[in-house]
């Protein structure tokens, strides 16, 4: 390590504070409390650290921390802004979707934002290495202090202000949600077979490898693809869902309109 | 091995024909000769097996081979069965929505598909015992002939006369051209910012692991999921393509139904 480990505060006791605090922890940072409203749930994440930490309340977090990270819910962002104590280290919400100035009335160090961009589950293991971090800072000390905090983690950091973490999270939810709804629609259509979305999986995650490779246009397959007009109007006449019709033609015209324009 | 090493013909010589002809030949059978229109991918593909294979014209093949694996593009198939002379085993088709009654009229032992539930890419290696395989026939014995064939590639593999061929297909459209498509989308939209596809990389592993093995509906995150009306109404803001605001609508209210009917 360059430096001293840095003293580190978390606050959350969820998902991504727990992948956080890890994270952290195993990249040699010293968490030096972990705080939330639920006790027990901070005392089980303060316990699974390398130095056991005290687990808090948002009110009593020691003051002399370098860093004060955020995890909770965007909701909750702003109580946990207003019951903090003055403190003298750099504070950061974990959104991607927040702006940093929900920050801009506590009295620290400076005020940011520290996004992973991943989709954390309490029991599911995450290479933190490999998740890209999104920093954004008040002032370019602040952002220079959180950059370095996030490259301990991962070695994929890049500058974010609030309009482009807008714009990232405008396309996971395309990338991602959208997929994940249609993933469920696929499951729907095996489930009636007696199959399960198990089988689709080899399938899946060779198109999403080769969607990042060469890119999702170069990659296309598929009936649409091939302006295959008869697989497609058997599809379609397949459906008995007025939605899924809708979306499976506007989905073969966006694909369509993209080779077009290739 | 329980069997002898069985004689296979592959009559094909693109990317599905590539990765059947090496799955087969590292599996112990005995690729007896490669046929293809094109003679010097056939040749290609021929001396890259373990025992240098003849590369030949349809006419030419082998006529006592047990198994004939027709794996060419599904318009091709119908001419590949009028060019085969007749032969004394099994004849099979590789594709997911060709009916088995295209090889009807072939002299053979029997006839059925072959269907390995993958894309496939010549330069992209594909982890094959992963692939599940979906086999018909035209009688029992010789779909009990496929699918030990097949069982000595992969572990998955299930019966699927043409009527359920068909909804894999409608499943696998929905599943992976259309999710391909929305990262297509996703991906010009962090072009705008200098970003590229990468960055959503571990997101979409994640989110896809995830949603094979909670089921798509219990994994779902985002706006929608949280019918989150003011990050909804601030993402179609930001689309100017009406179409791609009619699909934003479309998948957000398709979600918000799921999440309904839980």
């Amino acid at each position: 390590m360059p430096d001293l480990a840095p003293r580190v505060v978390v606050i959350g006791s969820g998902n991504v504070a727990t992948h956080l605090a890890h994270a952290l922890d195993s990249a040699g940072a010293d968490i030096c409390a972990v705080a939330s409203r639920t006790s027990e749930h901070a005392r089980e994440l303060a316990l699974s650290l390398s130095n056991a930490a005290p687990a808090v309340v948002v009110e009593e977090v020691p003051t002399d921390a370098a860093f004060y990270i955020i995890a909770v819910s965007d909701d909750a962002i702003a109580d946990v802004a207003a019951t903090l104590p003055p403190v003298q280290g750099v504070v950061a919400h974990t959104s991607g979707t927040v702006p940093i100035d929900v920050l801009s009335d506590v009295t620290c160090r400076g005020y940011g934002s520290f996004y992973p961009l991943q989709t954390f589950s309490k029991d599911r293991a995450v290479d933190m290495s490999a998740v890209p971090f999104f920093i954004e800072g008040n002032t370019p000390e602040t952002a220079a202090a959180l950059r370095a905090l996030a490259e301990r983690i991962s070695p994929t950091v890049c500058a974010a202000d609030s309009r482009l973490r807008g714009q990232l999270h405008l396309a996971a939810v395309f990338a991602s949600n959208f997929s994940n709804v249609l993933w469920g629609v696929a499951g729907d259509i095996l489930a009636k077979e007696g199959l399960s979305l198990e089988v689709l999986r080899p399938l899946l995650r060779e198109t999403l490898e080769k969607a990042i490779d060469r890119g999702p246009d170069n990659a296309q397959t598929g009936p649409a693809r091939r302006r295959d007009t008869a697989t497609i109007s058997a599809h379609l006449a397949k459906l008995s869902d007025p939605a899924l019709k809708d979306i499976y033609s506007s989905l073969t015209n966006l694909i369509i309109s993209r080779q077009c324009q290739k």
